[in-house]
């Protein structure tokens, strides 16, 4: 009775959402460059093009995030829902968003978390994304009807900014020390260009990165928000935890 | 900066502490059995002789404990503290365990957790190895300068009954689905007669086991809840996520 | 200034909502047969035909909700919302389940936890009834102004899974102990064919309830969760807590 | 399997714990007065005798005890231990309240909550007289062993201040709009004069019983928080919640 | 690099959003006179007539909201979203709100409490003046291109009933002892005649404040809770705590 | 009925508790700087003299604590409980320091927060004096009759690393910008230098201060969390929250 995922390429594909052009880099970026580098393919998936931010056209938003996926190693599409500012959970977009999980075949997928208190759009596409992993896997939805249902493995959150971390789920750690992921991270966010030069967005990135890297003893660490408990078959992956001070 | 871990043998050793002789078997045997099996020494030290329950000598319990560590390819000892339903949380109890984590030299810590609403003694013994888990990489500590301080990698909760599942951290699941391992459990639960003819505990344990199985699309699985938020150099352990209903 | 509640016949109606043919028999079915067996009446609300799901046609769904609903004593009708997989929390579907409200006249109503991470369809169906208890009341309502205002007396949430009992809320369990609600329960399970077939749907319920019932020291028992503080003239029916081992 | 109660009297006695003369008539009096006006017995266990309190001296605010409880209905003993602002949470204390509860052989069992930020006595009798009915039906403890075990039917916490209210259970509230029963809890809390002049604490107490009344639609109501899960046979007494407004 | 807020006027304006007539009076009335009775401007944004309601027709309420407004010295306006009853979470309506925000330029903004459990339309209004507040401040926003962005200070959520106050913010309490302000406010709430006369609002409210004076050893005082951590240049201003009992 | 603080000099004195050497000026030495330089008094109780801890004898700890305290205009005392790592809540301490409450007469007191998973000594001590500013204002405590009741104003905690900030308590932000508070907490924290020398602490303190900052818009902030709900006369003092990204 053992679950069998034979069927997956391994390591599968990383999957992530993000509301705006930017939003996957000032969350997990991090995360990506150290998952690319170790040979998992990664694929973004951008949901507006950023027209309603102070700073920063349409069309120079999409470059810079376009420049920005290749540093980090990822693929990028734009799958528009209602656009900047204008998000709404919709069981529209929970299936088209499914459809896309269908097609990519992702094994993990990422987030943005569902806390309240941040850009309304942030939230709500990490409550479209929960329910669309849910979908890609229900084979009657008539809209999806063309391609076969696909179970992902795990799904988890990430916080754009520090008020955004949920403080109900245990975070694991993903320890980005290596000096190349997180210049390959600098880099990425600093391809943001219009909106790294109007506040200090990679300075606050980067602290946090830092911070969490002097808990856990080492030099930079970006947490994930696991949306299931994680299942292993042993304790050997999972004998280092974050208590350093 | 990375933290080299080098000096500790691997897999290290998994050390368990529990209140009562039977209290390691019910609450996370399954997950003891799966990683002995997988070559991961373990050693359990008890901190009573039950001799305050219902049912069972403290000579009878002993012979029982013995029994089914060995069962579970476990070694065991016993580290008296206040007595069976007299445990207080003492500075000294947590001087006296740093010093045997000191001595075994454990890369996993497992015990018992910290939800009051259980057998008074499981909490207070949580709190005192959560307590020792720290004492015992501090230098001054007077008591323990004979022996070097020693660093354990993470700190892990069971939860004897269900009642004592802590609902503030999000649990790791260790997949036991393997009939070997459930078989050697089950058997390991059975060793503690006195307890286990008293009452459904083995029922209980199983049935525990098998929901939580059931959730995760798998046969058996039991749950382990960190201290500290785990840090790992790759999603590629964490991959798949307990949803399947 | 005591609240008279003598209008209302004794014991009222018990009114149940479910998002598809199956949720209610999965969630709370074992506290239906209890209830109906002690003489109160209960009434299904099906808000969809299940017809998104990976097995059985819609056709289907309803003929096992038919059946499924008469082996449990209760009466039934469908109201169709957004059809499955596409519900959203519109102000029109409260008024909508308002009106049914008013026309059911129900003492306790039973709907699906507000829990997230579910099918979505649950938590939003849990707070669009939530919405529509409050709306019966009130008088000013103008598609509802034909029907008179009703006062539920209580809201209880069934989780249709494990991962959907909420953890802030302390349940109430129901004892279903005796032999033969645990047995119509069980047949009512089985006639979802279409679903119980594709997964273990009815052994992950019935474990459920038998581990709620060794904590509590009977045979099987399920949760309800209550939406507000339940008000009791006396402590005399709140003697019993569920703590056994 | 069905967990017979027979042995036990009907209605239960009822058995309240204090850590002061005057925190059992300030947290939950008026259920008291509710219950023993029901005709179940009543009996107070006070901790200390408010020694260290600003106002009364020890043998004025033993006096006020004596005639509150008579005003309620309830008898009374006091069992010493540490003495008032000194307590400690320690295994002695929870034998030593075991010992009352296999003497007294309660049904219900009341103590003040365990919210840390109240007068530091409070949360910590909590604590011990939780443990003590645990400790009450383990049948080994050495110093109990003249007396039979007790098993307890629930444990429920009362709050003496609004402070002390748990907000992750949920409260069962007990509906004392009866006229006698407000007139006779306002006399017991009148009767600790020494306490009741110096600060407005009759009027707190009455104040937060009418806010509950008024938000529940009746009169005067007082919430008891259960310590575990109630489990009944039927929702029959459960179908009204607290929610007028 | 400390953040200037020059611009703003002092005391800045309080702009207070509420879904019906009366929904600010009675969930922060007594800090709406505290405040404009120290020379502060007021302003509120009603989003319906409270055309649903049991009592009192649309025109009716509107005056009763004028009459109000004018004794708490606060200006009015209504700005219609949904409707009673029917106000549902849309990005249209934060768009709209953020236009108001900007128009008034409010230092401070009050909204209703987020939690689930009260008329549905407060929590959503509350979603909704959170999303406006943000969007306020974004400069790409197309609707709102002719109005300037605006950064408010501070949003505070209000609880229309006790029910609505929510646990995981640590609330400011505002002392609004003074007799002048209790007297001000209670008619203001009065003013809302067929809401007042049909139920106990104006008593519940008052005990409200009654209660939560007592308990800071004052008169009378209401809570605030903060969206955001607040921020002072000193500790002066925060050295009195509610712990009276 | 107004609560009269007028025999409190103004501004009051700021007393801060740490259970070792170097805690106050990690956990909250920035704030201590910025009050200081507002001319507020300034006083330390030190509980050990650290000498537990790997690095540093108790000789050149007490040294550099006092250095420390000079640099942010403190005053000091040692207080010794039970020794560095051997701390146990005991009424006896609580009491003790409730006899210095009462001796220096504080306004506003710092204390170490009361979350578990950190140095034993620190939540321990929080809850001590959580305790302690209780009992000093209890008239009747016989060890304190020979020096008046003393009622502080408000207890905030501290948190001496990140793992300690308590997530059931908004937060204050204190705005420490001013590049001489900066400066004078750093020189502080580097006093410690037997501690500063062994980890990255003052590089940690400096990064969480930097991150809090970077989200409210300035340079620098640090956290206190209060033990109760802060009262205020006026919202103005409140006007400024932290969301900044």
């Amino acid at each position: 009775m053992k679950r069998t995922l034979k069927s997956r390429p391994e390591p599968a594909l990383l999957l992530a959402f993000g509301a705006h052009p930017d939003d996957i880099e000032f969350g997990c970026g991090g995360v990506i460059a150290q998952e690319t580098r170790a040979g998992r393919a990664a694929h973004f998936v951008i949901c507006s093009r950023g027209e309603a931010a102070s700073h920063g056209t349409p069309r120079k938003r999409v470059a810079e995030a376009r420049k920005s996926a290749a540093l980090l190693g990822a693929t990028l599409e734009f799958v528009e829902l209602d656009g900047d500012a204008h998000l709404e959970v919709r069981a529209a977009h929970a299936i088209k968003l499914a459809g896309v999980i269908r097609r990519v075949k992702p094994g993990v997928v990422l987030a943005p978390s569902l806390v309240g208190n941040q850009h309304p759009d942030h939230a709500r596409l990490g409550r479209i994304v929960r329910d669309a992993a849910r979908l890609a896997r229900y084979g009657g939805v008539a809209e999806l009807r063309r391609s076969p249902p696909h179970e992902i493995g795990q799904l988890y959150y990430y916080a754009v900014t520090p008020e955004a971390e949920p403080l109900d789920m245990t975070p694991v750690l993903i320890d980005i020390s290596t000096p190349e992921v997180v210049a390959a991270w600098t880099s990425a966010m600093q391809a943001h260009a219009s909106q790294a030069s109007a506040r200090n967005y990679v300075e606050l990135q980067l602290a946090r990165a830092r911070l969490r890297g002097l808990r856990a003893g080492i030099s930079h660490a970006m947490a994930l928000f696991p949306n299931d408990p994680p299942v292993l078959d042993s304790l050997a992956a999972l004998s280092r935890g974050a208590r350093r001070f």
